[in-house]
């Protein structure tokens, strides 16, 4: 494969150089993400994103981010914003990986899109029926890949990118989560 | 508690009459959220929201929701939008939460923020050391809230806020995530 051609964007030589060079400094590797949230009024909320922690030492991301959140207006919420960010977490993090490995295996890229179905039962979270859980039962990711590959290594490409996926094992795993009151 | 002179806009007389209206209908309790992505280049995505089922039929936000991410320079990205996606869920989900039960147990609010920290080390999803998860490996989150009640009410509220909480469970524990190729 005429890997030198292959162009999807990403930087693989310097994310190969940053793995070499965590290799012999694991407390470089050790990540703190953050977000702050506001309530605004009923449901409604803002989040903001900036700094985080790694590489020893304090980061910013270029701007400060920010996300609303609300509940729907079947939920007698106002529908100013979302509930389905970790479908979206979930997406993007997959679809970065897809474009990453694609670009280590000379996979030439055209389009990628995925779509997302979380399935939930709200009797969890109305605590109508406490056998039913508050998240989704289920979610099905389907993708949709045009690229210079077979089907058999665009679906390794897939496989690969879910197998080093950050958002995948959040979600698919248990995380240990600590809620506190200041 | 003059729990009529409560405001914190949130409908809980229509959240209650929701709940009673669908233990008589489990069916219409089950719901779908969807979402969309697609690739733009490098590790840059763009993701759609607007259309879920429930209650029995197709329902739709009242517009659609776009959400970019990327991976900051520090990855040899380009920073374009952030990764933080499932701490923002997380952030809103307990905070409507907080918010829904105030209003139910009748606690003005007056403000109510929450910072968030989930812990990661990247030596996962880069590889280096397979027994090293790609998750976060921690989230801890702390409230910091003003209201018309005790600490030990506050307390509780945020408990409660967690023990129905959709996002706090889809993180906290497994879910099935199946990924496919069309």
């Amino acid at each position: 494969m005429a890997q030198s051609m292959v162009n999807n964007g990403v930087n693989v030589d310097a994310l190969l150089a940053a793995r070499e060079a965590l290799k012999g400094a694991p407390q470089a590797a050790k990540f703190t993400w953050r977000a702050s949230c506001k309530w605004k009024n009923g449901t409604h909320s803002e989040s903001k994103v900036q700094g985080f922690h790694g590489l020893g030492e304090e980061q910013k991301h270029k701007t400060e981010f920010s996300f609303e959140a609300d509940h729907p207006e079947i939920f007698a919420s106002e529908d100013l914003a979302p509930v389905e960010y970790v479908l979206v977490g979930l997406a993007s993090c997959l679809t970065a990986g897809v474009a990453a490995v694609a670009q280590n295996r000379g996979i030439q890229l055209r389009s990628v899109e995925a779509k997302l179905e979380g399935s939930m039962d709200i009797q969890g979270i109305l605590g109508i029926d406490s056998d039913v859980r508050n998240g989704y039962d289920d979610i099905k990711i389907t993708f949709h890949i045009d690229a210079d590959a077979s089907r058999k290594d665009i679906e390794a490409l897939v496989a690969q990118s879910q197998k080093r996926s950050a958002v995948y094992d959040i979600v698919a795993n248990p995380t240990n989560v600590t809620v506190e009151v200041a």
